[in-house]
């Protein structure tokens, strides 16, 4: 069991297909694909392609409407609200963030938040559409509920990532986080290999810190309680109540200023509601463009080249894994799993599309799962 | 050895007297002697009275410029630059704070960066003046190193706190965190009690983890290396990673948008260079004000009476224990500590001040210095 590798241009080719075919016009499925395929170029592959078989889900369950417009309800010169209408999450978050970019262009910032979406992928693809056009770009996310608020023992907040990117050489800044610890995708890879989880990063239904993969997960599908714990783990000792918030900052601007749904009322009843905040802010109306671009790039180099710890070959600053990621996968193919190979053919069958078409001779085996996922 | 506790009145007329005495306006002085206190008031020892020490050895020392004027070096509708031009960073902070908040007044968001300022006190008090005035604040500022990013043996960053605050019922949102999983103060108190410090705090000079709190403060004081670790810890299984991007967005809005110096040039050579960055967000540039404050009020609620982990009573919202430590403070008076009131006599000598004006026939004992250290 195992992956194979895939260029680049089929993977794309097969996704527009797949999302022109379930009813989004060409110009959404290639933003849908977008989405999707930066995340496996980053080597995020947990919110790459093998998400497909749950947007899939998401459509034929009626949680995603492929039909909806995302429309704009409450605007001013510096910000907007969207309503999503239940729609997909990348195409509505491409659009806000459009919003945003556009504002910055016009005042200096554009702040922009969204209600009624459903899952849009990394939050980091948002940030940088924003750092591609000079400025600084800010994405979060909440989602169903994940994290448990220091000395809880139900999931309140969702893993509530933030990113932020901003232009430098010889690559941009770029920080897409979770503000719980790890993200649910990890505790499933350890589930699979039947590892115990590290302590710090699990609660039991009772709210003790649990290393047990497979009770933890079954409790959260159940919601009979427990979950992951913030970054900072569960003790004020190790900064629990900074992680929670932090996730109360992606909370704010994306359920609060939204009036959307909170974490804990998302993806209940057929229902998404998942909401999203973005930023754009242009660094010009602070100076130069170009003297902050090369102040942020000095310090960037400054901390890669700084003492590294005995037995730690490199320092990294925020992006620069993606980078190679990147240049790696544009070069030798991206690598998918053997079982999201399978949702795939599956997919084909649903959607009456032609595998061999895309993947020619390439048939995919039944094997263990083995996915990474980032948050 | 302990503490003495005296009522907020005295200790406000005691500061403000002081800082005139140093050259400070009236004006200045209630705004410097008002950061201090409020920090007093929330149990935040620390950034309270019992620095003054250091703000009075910052003035003898020529890093405070009691005469500098903060200027306007840059400005939009919805931004500004200020160079503190190396005075107070109270004075400075206020005065940047008040921009961002006319800004957001009239644009909507307000954000400001400084450089060249020095010390502030807690983040939270500017995040708290933009809430008073019903908006949502944030500030930040970057400190002398004391953050070794993942996988580094030399801090590059401060402890870089990040301040939140946003208008709720019954009290606010307040969040005001370092990005380190500590500050120097917690190492300094573990000093004191000859204890070792737990584990995932901080490094020694090889970048090691380590637990001795004596050898870690001489390598620190000594630049030799070492430091504290990001949020998460030193590994990226705990999340390290996300401690350092928080402290780099930290490091963007203060020193590389005011093109100020970055924590691992600031404080040296009798210069501060310490920067700072504020923003100001009116919530009605997202719909009805009032709405989202009760949106938020509804579900920090949820938080505070969801379920209990076992043997834990309570699920604290950000800004509860402040509220309660004020109001225990400004009922039965603030504890302040026995060094740091011998500290205060000295001041008197130094500045021909009358200490028995302030404090009757209270006379301090040397005895081990407690204090408490937030960040």
């Amino acid at each position: 069991m195992g992956y194979t590798k895939f260029q680049y241009g089929t993977l794309q080719s097969f996704c527009h297909k797949v999302f022109e075919t379930f009813g989004f016009s060409s110009c959404e499925s290639r933003i849908i694909t977008d989405v999707l395929l930066l995340s496996d170029l980053y080597g995020i592959e947990s919110h790459g392609i093998q998400r497909m078989v749950r947007y899939h889900m998401g459509i034929k369950k009626g949680l995603i409407d492929v039909k909806a417009e995302p429309e704009v309800v409450f605007e001013t010169p510096v910000s907007a609200v969207i309503d999503g209408h239940d729609g997909m999450g990348q195409v509505i978050g491409h659009r806000a963030m459009k919003i945003a970019i556009e504002k910055a262009g016009q005042t200096g910032v554009g702040i922009v938040t969204v209600r009624n979406s459903n899952h849009y992928g990394i939050a980091g693809y948002y940030a940088k559409m924003a750092c591609d056009e000079g400025l600084i770009g800010f994405s979060c996310t909440n989602s169903e509920a994940i994290m448990v608020p220091t000395f809880g023992r139900l999931a309140m907040l969702g893993s509530n990532p933030i990113a932020c990117s901003m232009p430098a050489e010889p690559y941009p800044f770029f920080f897409d986080a979770s503000t719980t610890v790890v993200t649910r995708g990890k505790l499933e890879i350890y589930n699979k290999l039947e590892k115990p989880l590290p302590e710090g990063w699990a609660l039991d239904k009772d709210g003790h810190s649990s290393t047990d993969a497979a009770d933890i997960l079954k409790n959260i599908v159940h919601k009979n309680g427990g979950g992951i714990m913030p970054l900072g783990g569960n003790s004020e000792i190790s900064g629990s109540h900074k992680g929670y918030g932090f996730g109360m900052i992606c909370e704010v601007f994306s359920s609060i200023l939204s009036l959307g749904m909170t974490s804990n009322y998302t993806m209940q009843d057929s229902k998404g509601g998942i909401c999203h905040g973005f930023a754009a802010i242009n660094p010009s109306v602070f100076g130069s463009a170009e003297s902050i671009k090369r102040h942020l790039s000095n310090y960037l180099q400054e901390l890669r080249e700084s003492p590294k710890a005995e037995e730690k070959q490199r320092i990294y600053t925020h992006g620069e894994k993606e980078i190679e990621a990147l240049e790696d996968r544009m070069r030798n193919g991206i690598p998918v799993n053997e079982n999201t190979m399978l949702e795939l053919l599956d997919l084909c069958e649903y959607l009456n599309m032609d595998f061999s078409a895309y993947f020619g001779d390439y048939r995919p085996q039944k094997g263990t799962i083995m996915f990474e996922n980032n948050y």
